[in-house]
C-alpha cells in the first residue's frame, strides 16, 4: 500500500512525548498543562455524566446551549455576535475544526498560504485535500509576517490563507495594523481565511487578543477557531469550535457531519455550564504571564537566549551559546535524553526542516515543574 | 463559494430528529437508545473526570490500556489477537474511523464499492477524497449481497470495498459462506476491505457475529470498525476503534493524527475499566432480540409488512398496504408529523434515492416507548 503522505511521520509532539517518557525527562515538549481543569468544570462534567438522557448524540452542529454561550462570549470579547444557529459549529477539538475547514473548501490544485514556522498538521491536512501548500516565512528575530511577501505569494489559485495568533510555536501576536493590512490585501481576492486562535486567552503585557472575529471586514471571509482544551486546561477532552459566516459554516457542517458527526454530549453540557463564568477565562492572561515571567527568569542564567513571547504558552530559545555545532533535532534529542528536559526543535515546524538553532519549551506547567526543569537546564 | 458536495444536504438522521422534535413525534428515526449506559460505566467516567492527571491528551493511537482491552475482547470473540501497539486505533466514534480510513487509502480516481442501501456517510466521504463510489445493490427481499454482481463491479481501480454486517438499515447479516466467497473474490486483487461492524453485539436467533477480524484471510486486507457508542448505549460519547494489520494501521494513524489527533482521555479510561466485564456485552444479543420480538409483535396488526431482522437495532417495514400511493419520503414525513412516529425513508440510503416503499424504525428504545409508538401506529 503506497502511502498518501509518504514523507509524513508520527507527529513531533507524540515523538517527543514518547522520548520524554522513555528517558524520564520533564516533558516541556508537547503543549499541555500538568495541572487540572477548574474544579467547577470537572464537577459539572461528572454531574452531566450521571444525568439521565445526556449520553446520546448531541445535535450535529453542537448543543444549542453551548453554541449560545459561545456567541455570548464572542460578543463580550470581540463585539460581534455570531448566530448560534448558523454561524457556530462545535468540533472534536480545534484539530477537527482545522481539518474540516480544509476538507470543506480546498480542492485539488488549490493553493493554501501557510506562514512558517507553522503547526505540524497544516500542510499535511492541506495535501490530503489535493491542495498545494505555499509557504511564506515569518521574519526572524520576532517572527512577524512580511505582508509584502504574503501579497507576492497570493495568486488566483489561493483558496485560503492560514493565520495563527497567538502563534504556535513562537508566541508572536498580530496587531490591529496587521489585520487591517491583511484585509486590504485580501479585499480584491476571493481568498478565504482560517484563523487559528486557540491561544486567544493567553496574551500578555496588557494587550487584548486581536481576534479576526472582531474585525468586521476580515471575519466575512474567515473561519475562526478556538479550543476549550487550551482555555480550560483540558486538552484531553477534545472540544473546540469554529465561528464563521453562515455560508461558510454551511460548507463546514456538510463535511463535519461525515468526519465526526458530533461531539461528546456530557462534555458539551459541562462547558456550557462554565463558559458564562467569565472570571475563569479572564484570569488566564495573568496566570500565564506569571508562568512566562517565572520561566524566563529561571532560564536567565543558563546560556539560552530567550526570544520575546507575547502570547500562547511557548518559549522559543536559541541554544547556540551552549551547543554551537548541533542542529536543533540533535540538540532537542540530547536535551531530552541527557539533560532530562524534553523540547521541540523548531525545524519540526518548517516543511523543509529549516534549522535556526532554536527549540520550543512549553511553560504551561506548575511552578515546581518549571523550577525542576530549570535546575536541570542549569547543569547543562 | 461553490460547494464540494453540492448535492449533499444535512444528514437524514439530523433532519428526521429535528422534524420529530418539531412535531412532538416519538423518534424511531435516528439510531440511538432512549436509555442510559450501564451504571458501572457512568460511575467509572465520573470517577476518571475527577482523577487528577486524566484530563490531558491521550496518546494519539488511544490509551494503551484501552487498546489492550480491545485486543483481549477481539481474541475472546473472534480468536484473533491484534497487537495493541500496531494494530488498534481508538477514534472519535466509528464515524471518524470510517472517514479516516477513506482519507488514508482512497486517492483521486480510485473506485470504492458500496453495497446499497448504505449508511449515508459512505458515498460523500469517498467523494471528498476524490474517490468514485460504485454502487452494487443488495437483493430484495432479504438484502443479501449478490456476489456475482460484486465480482462484476471489481476493476483494477477498485481500491476498497465497504462491508457492513449487521447491516444498517436492514438488519441483514453475512454468513461464513459470504465471507469465504468474498475472500475468494478479492484473492487475486489488491482491493482493501472496510468492515463496519458497529452492531457486532446485536446478532439474533443464536447466531454468532461473523467478524471479518475472525476471518484469517480477509482480515489481512481489512480495517474492522466498531463503536463503543453502540455497545454501551452511549452514542453521545463518540468513541470507536479500528482493528487493522500493522501496515494498514500505520496509514490510518498517519491521517488520524491530523483529523482529531486523539480521543477523550477520561472516556477512554472509563471504557478500559468496563470492557473486561464481558457480561455487559454478552447480554446484548438477548437484550436486543427481546426488543426486536416485542416491536414486531406490537406491529403485527398494523398493516406494515415487516422484513426479517437478523441483527442491528432497526426494523424495515413495507407500508404499501397502508399508503399505496405515497413515496417513502412523503410517507415518512406524514408518519412523523401526523401519526407522531418518526422514521427514516429507505430511499435516504440509496445514492439515487430509489424508493422501495420501505421505512426504517429504530427499536433501541424502552418497552414503554415502543408500546407508545405502536399505539400511535395502530391508529394510522
Ligand atoms: C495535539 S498534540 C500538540 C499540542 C500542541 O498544540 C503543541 O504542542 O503545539
Ligand atoms: C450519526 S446519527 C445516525 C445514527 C445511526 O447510526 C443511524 O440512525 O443509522
Amino acid at each position: 500500500l503506497a502511502s498518501k503522505l509518504p514523507d509524513v511521520g508520527t507527529s513531533i509532539f507524540s515523538v517527543m512525548t514518547q522520548l520524554a517518557q522513555d528517558s524520564g525527562a520533564i516533558n516541556l515538549a508537547q503543549g499541555f498543562p500538568d495541572y487540572d481543569p477548574p474544579r467547577p468544570l470537572l464537577e459539572a462534567l461528572a454531574r452531566h455524566v450521571l444525568t439521565p438522557g445526556h449520553q446520546q448524540y448531541a445535535p450535529m452542529p453542537g448543543l444549542p446551549r453551548l453554541r449560545e454561550a459561545i456567541a455570548a462570549k464572542t460578543a463580550r470579547l470581540y463585539h460581534h455576535t455570531p448566530d448560534p444557529a448558523t454561524e457556530i459549529t462545535v468540533t472534536s477539538g480545534a484539530t477537527e475544526a482545522l481539518y474540516a475547514v480544509l476538507a470543506a473548501v480546498v480542492r485539488p490544485g488549490d493553493e493554501v498560504l501557510i506562514l512558517e514556522p507553522a503547526y505540524d498538521l497544516y500542510a499535511p491536512a492541506v495535501r490530503l485535500q489535493g491542495g498545494v501548500p505555499v509557504y511564506v516565512p515569518l521574519l526572524l528575530p520576532d517572527f512577524r509576517p512580511d505582508w509584502d511577501q504574503v501579497a507576492a505569494a497570493l495568486t488566483p489559485r489561493t483558496r485560503l490563507l492560514m493565520l495563527n495568533s497567538p502563534h504556535n510555536p513562537t508566541g508572536a501576536t498580530l496587531t490591529p495594523a496587521d489585520l487591517d493590512t491583511l484585509a486590504a490585501l485580501l479585499r480584491p481576492t476571493p481568498t478565504l481565511l482560517l484563523s487559528d486562535e486557540v491561544y486567544e486567552h493567553m496574551v500578555f503585557d496588557g494587550e487584548p487578543h486581536r481576534s479576526v472575529a472582531g474585525h468586521p471586514e476580515l471575519r466575512e471571509r474567515a473561519f475562526v477557531l478556538s479550543s476549550f482544551g487550551k482555555t480550560y486546561h483540558a486538552t484531553g477532552w477534545k472540544v473546540g469550535y469554529c465561528v464563521a459566516p453562515a455560508a461558510l459554516t454551511a460548507e463546514l457542517r456538510r463535511v463535519h457531519q461525515f468526519i465526526t458527526f458530533s461531539v461528546s454530549t456530557p462534555t458539551q453540557h459541562a462547558l456550557a455550564d462554565v463558559l458564562p463564568e467569565t472570571s475563569l477565562y479572564d484570569a488566564l492572561p495573568a496566570f500565564y504571564q506569571q508562568k512566562r515571567d517565572l520561566f524566563r527568569e529561571l532560564l536567565s542564567d543558563t546560556g539560552f537566549r530567550l526570544l520575546p513571547v507575547q502570547g500562547a504558552y511557548f518559549q522559543v530559545a536559541d541554544y547556540q551559546a551552549l551547543a554551537p555545532d548541533l542542529d536543533d533535532e540533535t540538540f532537542a534529542r540530547r536535551l531530552t535524553q541527557e539533560t532530562g528536559v524534553a523540547v521541540v526543535p523548531l525545524s519540526a515546524f518548517y516543511h523543509n526542516r529549516q534549522d535556526h538553532r532554536l527549540v520550543r519549551f512549553c511553560f504551561a506547567k506548575q511552578e515546581a515543574t518549571l523550577r525542576a526543569a530549570a535546575e536541570r537546564l542549569r547543569h547543562l
